[in-house]
């Protein structure tokens, strides 16, 4: 087990998932210590820094990587477990931004009226405390916020040639901008070329659900993950497991799409796990189950499927217990 | 301060929310201890009892009421605090339904596919232990779920002379199936008629975010509440407070337009407690809200915005602080 | 064959399809001469009439009725023949209107921007020309576009006791506001109630598909139309028959269902007219249906599906016949 | 004007838009005579070769080209004006395919029911004639429908270093699946990359509104057409212009998103081609619009906002009238 740590420079940082080479390569039980930066690329650090003005478009939400997984072939399964998300600052910004966002027309939900202002908000970032702080600034309400870092954007190369926005969530993963993504979690990523080619970026310090206005509370990080090729293992859309629950994730527009493809998906999942038939499946996540949503702004919206694993004992461990097998080589000796 | 008990019988129960006459008066500050029916009218008890066959169309959702608030008038806010939820027997049922349902072709998402199978599931309630049973009807898996009564349908009469099914949840309540409508939680809903006309049923022992199969754990319920008049202050969409939370529901399809209602709405209501100017409540929202998806299913999906009052501190309560008010005045003394 | 000529005094109006006593009794086979008032009851006369402040809310799109029609059951179908719809003024009108269009936020697809200007236009009306006259407000634009007047709402009680607001379209028909129903069209509504309970207004002078701006070119009309029941035949959702061709009506949100609704019913209709299994069917009707979309502003959206009857011929006529014989018994003698 | 013919070899054909090298150059003036391939490759030829099992997934829905139009850059409007399309063989074809199409459901609208039975139908198509014969297949019902040859995909390569699989419209253009696409018409498409990178595909001999069943009936074509890059012009989504008639291309879902980016699109034409102000080319447009339906079927519905040239007269010609200029030079001699 080797410990890779890989910092971009600027002209490194990747915008698309697809088409690009790879910075590095990672074999099954390495651990990669990264650094992100923030979906402006740390270009918005004031008020003044207005994001339509600071940055190019579309070159927003850049990913470091990809890195190249040794012996992942399309069919197989990446397994990547987070192990930590550190602020790589001490501060992080908001913001509305043009025609983006879930309570205003957009360039989709187009509509003849003038776009909301553009604003900037910052938050400063205590780390012993585990607070940011957010500051009104129509107002002098401030109140902290729990400190609680997130990936917001990680996936694989698509299939067929394709090079996605990254942007984009969709079955490889990409913006799923889901507060789930957090230490603790193993994510699981259908491979679709050889090498799977890994990218990730666009921390964030916290974020609520559905990032309503579009934009979370946007840090750099340094993560450190873990990876294992889960081999012959097909994976369709996003899936994520915790040491309680697992996850799968729809990436769709209308929201109800992204809904019935993660109940779907989970559906199929539990029946797989407990031997129970579909109908049996779909009745008990119907009960138990939970449907966080992700982002209601980005290209595709985001929900979870989640239900507890105990609902499911006496079944069998996800993708041959590559989770558990993880989080124990992740933890501290 | 009374007490009014009433127990519908068969033919007193209501199908929509509007265009009847009232089966009781209540005043500001009564306590209503009311019998509700499950949504089959009690009519699904085993598996052989197949809704679409022992219930008759379109008499589903039950509900007993409507009730007359005095001095309720156009332009008030009724505020309904749920003081209890209790089974009303020993069992629920849940089921699959034809066209009906989020991981099915509906009579609206329509397509050329048969339906899926029905089939009917019960359940065990353990009051003492605080848990439902499921069993697997195709294999032996078996589980306990936590036992969380919640009412499925509450409202008033709309405006405008209509009378909706209960089955719709829109601006007038309804058939809103949101778990947070439980016991501690105080319920405000725009009058729209003379005497508000307050009505209610379709208890679940539980249900999962969304209700993917379209049916809860469904249970007749006594349920025990208490109402207040709160004067010239309108209410468009439904809402809710709890001793920690404020919550805005949104009604509509598709789903995205339920996240937009409920967070629009919860914006505007932020900026009011606090001072704050429409962007920065827009802000701290979207950092610090949750959404949690009431259904998915029903002729308008509901979705939830979400705040804890902590972070709105220093400025003013809602609606006066009925809901503490009410809250004191149900604890038992 | 009896005429009956009903002209509204203003109280008369009705705001709700569902929930009302009939104005006047039809038989099948009779003629009904009704004037219709427009969607702003008439109040909207020029550029200062602004409809948020001259109409009373919820009071818009008032309609003449209902007609019980005698021998009409729930389970029978109600065909309305329209023979000819003439504007009952020199003039109609149209206007944006705060929160309501295609191309706005509204009340639910929400958001946090300011609304359009609300802005009145006033369309003379050429009968002998055939055209109404569309002037700019902020420039010299002007040009004449053809005169072809339709009926926007129409419809029947709703069952289980409801009682639908006039702006909503759905199963029972109601605000349909497609131009496809205009003279010569034979309307085909499933009864719900005893009587079937038939109203209509809402005439346009002309309309874009879509609707738009969320208003037509609205004007009172004097419609004159024939009715009769065909017993026995039960219709799910509002279909329509012209000289060449029959059309399905879908209402929902989103967009796509509507298309759905509209589409799975053809095909279901035209699998019945031909004798062809579904998929044929469906492959038909995929190569060779036109798809007109109605509105894209009210509070269900609706989509046709319109097939040819010539591509269904050796089969047989829809519901026995019945549009080939009003049409008949319409023409002039 | 060089006229430049194409045909590609089976390796040749392209997957995706965007991260190919070019097959060929083409100067502003240029005629291209290019054969296309149909969206099964050729390999659906009767009821046996059902798709999912001829074709290799995701490699459907190949194009010609990518063409390098020299003097494109980002900012301009290429103008490709299609001047013929003539069906490559004696027949075409259609089918159902699993979850796939509008009245099914798929991989996004996930639902738990089986798939819809995969069927394929053989047209012969009549060229003097004019029509493609539809057989039954599980009766005895034959029609013959109008030969209306179209090109379904179309497009350039994307800005940000994206490619995008062909079977996905956006604002690249890409697998449009509109009947306009025909002889007759210029298409406007935005330059993102330097060489603007023109490809082609998926001809139907002709399809229904909506492309209900997801597939049209699809052929090999030589298609004929002719290009020229309008500098310093920008274009946001596809465009088309006809000899009386303009249009604007909505890509999304759900489906009233495509309706809104097309209309917002065609009414900000209007406003530059006439001088109207907005609210009155909305006004317009809501009034004389037409909204055919693409397809609702792609990752992405497609929706036309459409008004004719005649009631903008006394403004000005779009891009420089030259639609009207390749028109001409078009017109054999």
């Amino acid at each position: 087990m080797d410990t890779i740590v890989y910092r971009p420079v600027r002209d490194e940082l990747a915008y698309t998932f697809g088409g690009r080479m790879p910075v590095a390569h990672l074999r099954s039980g390495d651990v990669l210590e990264v650094f992100t930066e923030d979906c402006f690329g740390g270009r918005v650090r004031g008020p003044a820094d207005l994001p339509s003005q600071v940055c190019q478009m579309p070159y927003l939400n850049p990913v470091s990587g990809p890195f190249f997984v040794e012996d992942a072939e399309p069919g197989d399964t990446l397994a990547v477990h987070i192990m930590s998300i550190t602020p790589g600052r001490e501060w992080g910004v908001s913001s509305t931004f043009p025609r983006f966002g879930a309570l205003t027309s957009t360039s989709h939900t187009a509509t003849l009226q003038p776009p909301l202002e553009e604003r900037v908000w910052v938050y400063g970032i205590d780390r012993a405390a585990g607070t940011v702080r957010f500051q009104a600034t129509g107002s002098d309400h401030r109140v902290d916020l729990p400190l609680e870092p997130m990936i917001g954007t990680i996936g694989v190369a698509p299939g067929g040639f394709e090079a996605r926005a990254t942007i984009v969530p969709d079955t490889h993963g990409g913006n799923l901008d889901t507060p789930l993504i957090r230490a603790g979690a193993t994510v699981y990523l259908g491979v679709n070329v050889h090498g799977a080619m890994l990218a990730l970026g666009d921390g964030h310090a916290r974020q609520g659900e559905g990032e309503a206005c579009g934009v979370g509370v946007e840090i750099a990080t340094v993560t450190t993950l873990a990876v294992e090729v889960v081999k012959k293992t097909p994976t369709v859309w996003p899936r994520l497991e915790t040491d309680t629950a697992i996850a799968s994730i729809g990436c769709a527009r209308p929201l109800e799409d992204a809904y019935r493809i993660a109940h779907t998906d989970l559906v199929g999942w539990a029946a797989d796990l407990t031997g129970m038939d579909t109908l049996d499946a779909y009745q008990l996540v119907s009960q138990a189950g939970r449907a966080p949503i992700g982002n209601v702004c980005d290209p595709n919206y985001t929900v979870l499927a989640m239900v507890d694993t105990a609902l499911l004992s006496g079944g069998y461990a996800a993708y041959g217990g590559v989770h558990a097998r993880l989080r124990r080589a992740a933890e501290p000796r």
